[in-house]
């Protein structure tokens, strides 16, 4: 059983900001900044792929909601959404959550993107935007 | 007016993937990885705090769906999803939009996590909570 799912069943201790019937909220023990929590919906849900309509639908409302109190508590600089699918993409407990991560200036946190888009000529954008449409149908 | 309302209103070409009356979603141009995709609400959201909750909700679904399309298309070995708010998170596009980045072993896409759990005592922990449930009601 995953650490999120003795959380949900309190068998673990946490700090608990938000619940209701789909999903529940907590304090990251990690807080890769100040406040940084996380959204977890109840049922195991290992990965995006996963999650139904319904509960994507009413988990993203819950993230905009504690964002905005927690925006409203500790006036950060920025904030950040992450959500972590796969070892490969940084996931290390697989049960689905949303990371919501104030950020201040001169924090730690950090994500690095770099511009591919010299590697890309406009045929290639037009594949791989066709690819992803047909495995939209 | 920002790239992604000239986007929406076709005053700038894109490689559109999906669209609806609430959203639409295009290849990111940088392409940090390969079919980098970002879906944004229509209306001129700057940020998640502005978002509503219907529009919240519904852009999420397109979120789970076209993540679901991308790992049918590109079979990636992960899939992080990312929104950044405010300059100092990493915003540069002052329209609210949600970035969807498949991950590949060896790619060069990276979120840096720096635990802090050793800053915070028990009674900061707890503090830390309350506050944010004092500003959800």
């Amino acid at each position: 059983m995953s650490v999120f799912k003795k959380i949900i069943n309190r068998e673990i201790e946490s700090n608990i900001v938000y619940e209701d019937d789909l999903v529940i909220a907590f304090l990251d023990i990690s807080q890769a900044t100040k406040a940084h929590t996380l959204v977890v919906p109840k049922k195991d849900y290992q990965n995006i792929y996963q999650l139904d309509e319904k509960t994507a639908g009413h988990l993203f409302k819950v993230v905009v909601k504690i964002s905005q109190a927690i925006k409203k508590a500790f006036q950060p600089d920025g904030l950040n959404i992450v959500n972590n699918n796969g070892a490969v993409a940084g996931q290390s407990v697989f049960h689905y959550h949303i990371h919501i991560i104030p950020r201040y200036k001169g924090d730690d946190f950090s994500i690095k993107y770099v511009n591919h888009s010299q590697d890309y000529s406009k045929e290639d954008f037009i594949k791989i935007k066709e690819t992803i449409i047909n495995s939209l149908s």
